[in-house]
């Protein structure tokens, strides 16, 4: 095996942990000198590729590299770009044969989600179908929590941690204040297509605290009367009630719920986001005082309340691309494996990325409850132990440390390469 | 001096620490029970005393009444109720002297902010005014931090550390998405009136990490076009900008910005945040592609990120209250005093409540830039040290463990009696 240096990219929307498999990722390479040279990090994502944008973590220390374990979002930034097939645009391919050839890249570990992975496998035919050996390996990561054959994404028991966290704090705020002011709090979280992240509210309405809390997932479509009738029930028990809503919930029209064209004084349109949409329709249904919030990128940023299993995972996923490459894999991605539950214990697999590559994992009905607003004890013992220790950051004055690296960037050898 | 039982109630909206105020009144009058018989803990704060509605702290072990130390919102239910005047309202106070009487009550601390204070305040005229021997302490509290004389308000240090870390955890993430997706991201905090919690954001704005943050206070009225120029040239040096915006801020013609007059499909008024409103004039003025959240009750509730300084503050003002009654004050405020700054040292003072009540402290003009859209380094002194250090609550399957006390009612006395 001759020596070869390896690329490294982000890619999607970032993660509190996703640095975290950098980190895995150029600590281990750094121990295998003999069979990986330098790792060059992409600016951007693969477009740092295409642009010839590389950047030389062999600049970093070692304790600046150990730093990006407890660093959110993308340390050498990320992007939204998928490559189109070979045959649509031959000439990207093209490019990042020249690029790898002139930088001596024989090893390219790709950090995301479902589409990355797609992109990932397209590179990982320039060995097949163009002649240039390339190993190609995707590291996981999403919040998302829906790539399929792993039994969860690095990224996803973080949010779920901030989520279940933050509902729990909301609603013990909500019931402080209920007798004559906020009875009802609406939270608005992440997830498009699948409810992960909504159900991660749902942590909070199991033991010890058994909160009132009603869930709003994307899978489920909106019933206005079913969903005022559970609010109802739950403030005359309990007083006061906490609902999570996912922004991809959609009415029985198909719609998003989020898309209620609503306008402003000047008839601009606005897009609003879910929360205030159903807090309204708590107030003119009910008439109860409400509150809302929009967690947004501080759900996914929130590596001050990061998941410490997640954040082992996270490393080892890419810990794993790194080893998966020297056993001479193409092709593949790291997997989580369950290996039991109670007590959690859990080891790493691998996967084809053709069977990863643009397929979708959805919540199984199974794990949301019959009338369609909570989790069921299934779907708690499969997202409990994904939240499970504590993992702080180190802080200074108040604020948590994070890296912010050099990302000193490889001299470039060819002509510019323009993206279309 | 004899023996008499204390009355201590929760009142406005509630901290990440007030319940260690709570405690901190709970502890020092169990280390008294020569002078204060038993503390009785109002239901829902005043609503608690006017309708006999008492809770016995003293069937709480004193494990429980330590775990309020690490609990956020308000145990024992805070209320949004304020006392009308003596001559308004004579039947209020003469119900009080009932239920104090019949329940042997002699002292009364009030947890609360500037109207509150005035309740406080009201309710120390009992003695003077009607007789009955009362001694009412107020212990500070209020995200605002809108107290005057107290150098900072107990409950504001763990929302700017909050807001502080959110900031830098979401800059970081935009600056991570910036090249290809979204550019601007936007964070909607409290403060209505004063732009403390909004300030709050500037200190990731600062060493050592000098992030390209946009700061839109109450205290200076919306320029549309100065507001675009400042965020482009932000993008334009940095690649990316947060905006954090204080839900108060208002137009030239001082109406609210999040009152735009927004209106669903079907013409129903839509009270929308300032956040979206701030997203859109971004959209539509610059066109980048924006992410915007609403903090809300997060940021209040949020004990796993709350402030050492303030945990520490929260539990002094809470014993101070009780020194003070035990000295034989009435209508006074234990005040944090700054004693210095670097090293930062505070102690505890004291201020008359008729100084206290119904007076709103602003955030001095010295403290914002002259542009309007940051914070001076003065201001910085004065936040920094109200954020540092950690007091993290214990965990337990991924969750804090906060307590829910039993808060059992003490057997009521008299005939019910209703609020107006």
């Amino acid at each position: 095996m001759t020596r070869k240096n390896a690329f490294y990219a982000q890619s999607g929307g970032v993660t509190a942990v996703i640095n975290a498999s950098a980190c895995g990722v150029i600590e281990t390479a750094r121990k295998h000198r003999d069979k990986i040279g330098k790792v060059y990090a992409g600016r951007n994502g693969i477009i740092g590729a295409l642009t010839e944008d590389l950047i030389d973590t062999s600049k970093e220390t070692a304790t600046a590299i150990a730093a990006l374990h407890h660093t959110p979002a993308g340390a050498f930034g990320s992007c939204r770009y998928k490559l189109k097939g070979l045959d649509e645009n031959r000439r990207e391919y093209e490019r990042l044969i020249e690029v790898f050839e002139a930088h001596d890249i024989g090893y390219f570990f790709y950090n995301g989600g479902g589409d990355s992975a797609d992109t990932c496998l397209k590179v990982s035919q320039l060995s097949e179908r163009m002649g240039y050996p390339i190993q190609a390996i995707h590291v996981p990561k999403t919040v998302d929590n829906d790539l399929p054959i792993t039994d969860n994404c690095p990224g996803f028991g973080s949010v779920a941690k901030y989520i279940a966290v933050s509902t729990l704090e909301a609603s013990f705020d909500v019931a402080s204040m209920a007798k004559t002011s906020t009875k009802v709090f609406v939270l608005e979280v992440m997830g498009r297509h699948a409810g992960w992240i909504a159900a991660a509210g749902g942590l909070a309405a199991g033991e010890p605290y058994n909160l009132p809390i009603v869930i709003l997932f994307p899978e489920i479509p909106f019933d206005q009367d079913k969903f005022l009738a559970r609010v109802e029930e739950m403030v005359q028990r309990h007083g006061y009630c906490s609902v999570v809503v996912s922004e991809g919930v959609r009415g029985p029209d198909g719609k998003f719920l989020s898309d209620q064209g609503m306008r402003d004084a000047f008839g601009h349109a606005q897009l609003g986001g879910v929360a205030p949409v159903v807090a309204g329709i708590v107030k003119e249904g009910l008439g109860y005082k409400y509150h809302w919030g929009v967690a947004d990128y501080l759900q996914r940023a929130a590596r001050h309340i990061a998941s410490k299993t997640d954040v082992e995972q996270a490393y080892a996923m890419g810990q794993a691309a790194v080893r998966l490459a020297l056993q001479g894999n193409n092709a593949v991605m790291p997997t989580i494996e369950r290996r039991s539950n109670k007590p959690y214990r859990w080891g790493v697999g691998t996967a084809p990325l053709k069977k990863v590559a643009n397929v979708e994992k959805m919540m199984p009905r199974s794990f949301i409850t019959r009338d369609g607003f909570g989790i069921t004890e299934k779907c708690r013992d499969y997202l409990a132990p994904l939240i499970k220790g504590e993992d702080y950051p180190p802080f200074r004055n108040g604020l948590p440390r994070y890296i912010r690296l050099k990302n000193q960037a490889v001299p470039k050898k060819l002509p510019p390469f323009e993206l279309k």
